[in-house]
């Protein structure tokens, strides 16, 4: 959210309500903060709540009151999130603003289709901010340093992914072949529901084949499951080991810049600024 | 397929059909591979969703109908490949053109056998040509690493099945002994394939010890068998870093290359000629 | 336990008991240590036993006279450690202090609550003392490796985890709305458990998805499941080999340190005197 | 068996029969092996299809009298054993040696106790040899490989296992409280029982919490075994990758060897003789 800000020269208080909103170093808005995902989870413990028959009896107005009180306070928080940033349009459509969005619809949404409120639940994605509150240059720095070695990893974990669903669709076809509908091998389709389930080592048990010669297929199956984890394993921990090296060398460099005014090193790699002298740091 | 050449001094036809489809750097090449690999997956898609009772039933008599029309322009375009390579002998036994082959053949056998245009699923190995459409050097690249290192462990992978199998066939042994028919065990093949089930921790739970002595050494099997999934998972993360090396280095020493002409460094590891000067690249 | 000495200026008596039951370098406290150990375990085992129907038919009376003796001498051997340490309160709240009151509380409430002997079982905890008694460098250098790698990666961990949790009560939730109660998706909560026991490749098949999109959003999460598992093991791999490198470079730096008396090298890393001439070791 | 020598001195007939039946570089030692192990995997494959009720009401007269053969072949071969190796008893009690008494003795015992006959599928122990008779340097190089990481691992594989067996037997009894018989908790044993089942991600599904708070309980023990699992597997690919270091390190100053006649270099890490000149190696 570096791209949103608050308007320039707007009314002071649209300003002073972007700060207590979006930004999180001052008292105001760590306690805006705070609240908010506390009233977050409630409501999703709510929802999670409501959905069990028994207390739902007991309960199910006061919770269906909750939500709606919980629904409208997020109504409005959206609303000044729209009404305070620079280009509103732009918060609307970034990955956060469709979250606060989805995060109020199915309560609106259940007015019309029953049992749409409980898609609320992706309410919980709005917990992920509790990463951007709590500031921690750590979180967001391994989730960073966890991010690069996924993406670096992307072609590799595709080029696995297909194989594997190319094995999947074979082996299930094949299922389907030899172990017919009293298996519960029906279609095709449940045939590869199969092979999911049983080369990821799931391995429910509602679907098993019965004969022989299924019986022997499905071991190669599992085998093959049980060795192939391997794979993304070991694509991920070595692309984990080369963003490490890579972070440990940068880090180390940025370490090496001179202050130009004091001459002093051992900079912290993230620091514009000299900490001795405070003049500003290049490179 | 780098051996499948368009014949020489052939008919112009032979050579331009060569280009449109056994290449893929043309306009015409590039339409008909996109259009090939949508047909394919229609035409799976056909056959599995005709192996659905409720689906076969409304619409049946059409997807009979659309799966002989794939196959018989998948069966044309197989015998175009075979009509304008340079020797058809080659193509038929590579393993595409077996892929290519049985692709089509189940949709005629099942005029013989009923039930058999199932195995037209295979047709889905088809698609693995995707991979040669998108030329994309990322994913030609990254699948041959895997391989490489998959390649690599090979002795030792041989030597951890080797292992496995033989603490299957011992332990589901065991435990038909000690079970018996009325837990499910009802033939040593059928300890086995529990022991499997339960060491790569798939767990269908159709088979299942009774006996508390059975259950003691099935515990024994389960934490042996989380614990050795370690194995391979070790194995193919140590070589994949050491294919990782490797290929590092080459690169490094491929960009070392200096150009004869302009004396200038820096070229990728496959370019084979100068890209500021033109001049062949040695090396 | 470092922390925990015998009371100087003591009473001859309590500083002889402590020496028994503290420590493990005299042949009187490794026989404690020793007979400690196997009455944790038989006790262990006699409540595990105890709990079985048919045994506790059998030979009730004999465990549950056992049981008694067991605690009594426990809760002497507590009352000990409490008197002959030097900072009482000090041990009563170590982790080992916990345990040991744990170990005994118990069977005094079941007097009260019936049922409650059964949590007598966390006196296993107690065997991890042998850790401690072995006295093997080993052990303790290896448990402290794994724990400073498990240390070394828990912000990533709990990235990890944060993201896990949010998968599971979404997709929980949508399986909850997709498949109903006929399925046994009867409430969220349990939606949440089924999500749970799918994406970890668990698996029991009490409750699995019907309906084709309910299996096919099931699909999805198991290969999720299958593949992010490579996760927290490349995070562990990743810091363990760093840990590693660490230990070999301290180790190496220690062994260069030079002996100011009889100058000679090659120490071990923890060893505060020259092996050699007895004089203390600097650095 | 390095240790089994032929004897010394002996009837020219025992050695030669020593060099046919423990060695395997002559080509009647050779023919010998082959034949053995495919008379074990004969012998084995009777076994296990005699457990079939179906198959062995049709062959099972034949199988009986195949097995009786297999065994009276084994014990020939036994008994020559014994009898051409210069220290019988250091035979007797080698792996081997008890492997192949072992691999006799069940179908003698079955005349006692019937069904004893099963345990002769130990028997496919016997198969292991292959890899000596294999002759194959890699697969004895890497099979010494994953042993020397794993015997590398053991303290730390050590650890791992107690704290795992302790957290299993303290949340198997907890469920044991918490849900009781009527979920299929009998007793502490089989709770633990139902840990292992969960924490190793088998789930059968055999015994699954009912309760809310069991389910609760036993998430956490998923989760918990989804992230353990990363810990051997990082111990043993961290083993592995040190192991390969020093096996490179190795083979590269194994290489650096001067023949001391003809002075040149690159020698085979193994290679005692130089291979230009057949003078002795030194270091």
């Amino acid at each position: 959210m570096a791209d949103l800000k608050a308007p320039e020269n707007a009314a002071p208080w649209r300003a002073r309500v972007y700060r207590v909103i979006f930004e999180h170093d001052t008292p105001a808005g760590k306690a805006f903060d705070v609240l908010l995902i506390a009233a977050i989870i409630v409501s999703v413990a709510v929802v999670m709540a409501d959905s069990v028959h028994s207390v739902n009896a007991r309960f199910g107005s006061t919770f269906y009151r909750a939500e709606w009180v919980f629904t409208i306070l997020f109504t409005i928080e959206y609303l000044f999130r729209l009404g305070v940033v620079d280009r509103p349009s732009h918060y609307a459509f970034s990955f956060y603003g469709l979250v606060d969005l989805f995060a109020v619809l199915p309560t609106y949404l259940s007015l019309l289709i029953p049992g749409g409120q409980y898609l609320i639940v992706i309410r919980i994605l709005r917990v992920l901010r509790v990463f951007r509150v709590l500031k921690l240059a750590q979180y967001v720095g391994e989730a960073q340093l966890l991010r690069r070695a996924l993406y670096a990893s992307r072609f590799k974990i595709a080029v696995f992914l297909f194989t594997v669903l190319t094995v999947v669709v074979v082996v299930g076809s094949l299922l389907y072949l030899i172990e017919g509908a009293e298996a519960g091998f029906t279609s095709i389709p449940r045939g590869v529901y199969w092979a999911i389930v049983t080369l990821t080592t799931v391995g429910y048990g509602d679907i098993a084949p019965q004969t022989p010669f299924g019986q022997a297929l499905a071991a190669v199956v599992m085998i093959m499951g049980y060795g192939i984890i391997a794979v993304p394993t070991g694509i991920f921990s070595v692309e984990l080991a080369v963003a490490y090296g890579e972070r440990r060398e940068w880090r180390s460099s940025a370490a090496q810049r001179t202050c130009a005014q004091c001459g002093r090193r051992g900079h912290d790699a993230d620091s514009a600024f000299c900490k001795w002298c405070g003049a500003p740091l290049e490179g």
